[in-house]
């Protein structure tokens, strides 16, 4: 079985135990479950995990040169055996960046903008759910709504100040937002500020290469040249 | 009918229509009015929304390929069906980029400036309106005052949180302006800030391009050389 | 006497002037003057503003075609007649503009890090002023360091709100420093960015461009091709 | 000796000295240490001090044009001279720019990004110690801790406000901090966001030169033409 066939055969299954994966965290945050529903949840998480850790040991295996695969996948590796902190484990999405490369808009625009839409309204998401754990019993942050609220207002630098991580966790976590968040951000605004540009000035045709039209005149007329002079007998191919 | 010719001839019944649209929402919100004169104004803003939709019927018949056409504008359909909440019906008047886009500054830069401004400043008016209604009873924004400054502090992210909306429809507001206006202050201190830069240097010769000068000169070789050629008898056009 | 010969003449004057300006408002604001100290420095401004007036009128006199100078000049035309409120007539100090243009570094990047960097200087220093004038009896800011501190926080974008403008004109202030500042600061980051990542990288000699070296490689067959052909009797600069 | 040898020795002891320097002031503000410890590290701190000194008058000495070194690095001559104040004279740390130079990774962007991470992290890392000493006794900041928080809450402009120095010198070190980290962290945002942009679009192959391509296609030919010439006897490399 080749690696491709794998990668392929494997998309829709890592989709489903991502999803799985979110969703077993949000319910232990947001619903507040008994004891049993929290550890079968759990339990569903671990086997996400061990899912995630077998994927890679195939994709390995299967690689053509192993040791410059391992080399060149070295994050998966590091996301796979981070210490199962509950915050940190949510790194292990980053699997799904694979299945997102294969099925991502051709165009480059609208590649770029998938991604970073993608990947922000996961970052804001999972940090909400983050915060609002470890914040819910000593801050501010005692619900969903504020979570998003806090972690919109962060994401975009505005920083109002009503709603701030007073934790160690939730510092941590509020850093990572703000550094995740501020590269994502400023991909969106930087894409979506060039779409508008182009889509605003659409009639617009004076941005002519000057160089590669007069490189192609100048073509044009060095085949008119070779032409003339094969006329007169000159083998102009023969050497080179 | 063709439907450039209906385009330019509603051009100025749009506008009309927008500000009517832009002054019943201002003059419910700002005047506080008695509930029939407040019922007057929502019925301006329904003659409005009709009105619009009217157009949208219109050019979907005038156009050539109409399914082509309802894809291409499927931004304008989907802003004429979104559910008549009051904030969120303001997004109608993005029918009027329409307008702009016929009436534009030639220059580019000037072009994309008067774009970005008008843009800009439509939106902290409708988001400080906006804010205003959904806040004035609940949270600290009282005045239109305040809202203004409140709107011009969140979309410059200097976010100094002296007022924060507290509701959930004043937070989606304050969400929309996070995105909208980081995306449109981002493109006018880029224009503002290229165009101080290059009035700044404007004596500056040096910045030639060099391949283009080689190319043109090397050009003006392969001319002479042909011309030479021709001289000798050399029919130099024949063929290619 | 020709317009270069005035601009030079008047250069010292008008920096002296500006400097003047800036005094008469810094010893209204900071000093806190009786009421005949402070109606001499008003005198101070009122005989600089004459001044600046008198130079742009001759100016104009001096400009070959008038009416195109006034447009390209409008600018100045209209800081000259903006209504003389206080903060406002600072506005005026932008004439030193055509001083500056006339000694900055040659340069292009010092010459726009030494345009922002004085402007930016001046903007928060102005502005600290103003917004001490306007707030010192209603609001928080009430010393001349507290008005800086809360400047430079703003212009970052920081924003951390321990200090807010309360007034209308301190608020009108604070938005004009928020635009002014968020350009300059982006163009000075965008400078001294682009600076340090070019000095980081000196020794980086792999960014060489491939199409020039190409096409000078090219110039000089040509050339060569073209020497060999005048050997042989071919006038190759006869036509052209 | 000459100049390189000496820096190519000096790399370790410099590293070593850097150290040392950034550990004493750690110890003097974070171990709180009683007078004779404290006396000790400043001891040492005033050792480094004379190092540094030492290795810039041999390198001075070493150059083969005094005058033209000494301006070309005035930097470094400031940096030595400048008044000893505790949070200043941590600037003299910029001498290790020089070993990061030699040591730097080879491709330019791992180079920036490694340039800007590491200043980003001191410059973190200085300002928390040096606002915690400033403010330790005046303000809300009183734990390393709470520095760290609020240093990085300004280096990326969000700017919360539940922390902000209240002293002079505090505030004077959050200026340095705003400017110093909105041009590393512009560098490191702007540097990610390409990374995450190519590493998105990476099966594109559509970005080809077309200038580029086209003059080597015209150098062939033009080689082609200059080979069939020299078949015809044409000594095509005599002048030139």
């Amino acid at each position: 079985m080749r690696a491709h066939a794998w990668e392929r055969a494997t998309e829709i299954p890592l989709l489903i135990a991502g999803f799985l994966f979110l969703f077993s965290y949000s319910w232990q945050v947001l619903a507040d479950p008994s004891p049993e529903v929290y550890f079968a949840w759990e339990l569903v998480a671990i086997v996400v995990w061990v899912f995630f850790g077998a994927d890679y040991v195939v994709r390995l295996i299967l690689a053509r040169q192993r040791v410059r695969w391992f080399f060149r996948n070295i994050l998966d590796f590091l996301v796979l055996v981070l210490p199962p902190l509950r915050p940190l484990r949510l790194v292990r999405l980053l699997v799904l960046v694979r299945v997102f490369r294969r099925n991502a808009p051709r165009l480059i625009r609208n590649r770029i903008l998938a991604f970073a839409s993608i990947a922000t309204v996961l970052l804001v998401y999972i940090a909400s759910l983050a915060v609002l754990e470890a914040e819910r019993n000593v801050g501010a942050i005692t619900t969903f709504g504020e979570a998003l609220w806090w972690s919109l207002v962060t994401v975009t630098t505005v920083g109002y100040g009503d709603y701030t991580p007073v934790s160690f966790i939730g510092r941590a976590i509020a850093v990572g937002l703000m550094l995740g968040g501020v590269v994502l951000v400023g991909i969106i605004v930087g894409t979506l500020g060039s779409w508008i540009i182009q889509s605003v000035s659409e009639d617009n045709e004076e941005a002519i290469d000057e160089t590669t039209d007069a490189v192609i005149a100048l073509r044009d007329e060095v085949r008119q040249l070779r032409a003339a002079l094969e006329d007169q007998g000159v083998d102009t191919e023969k050497r080179l």
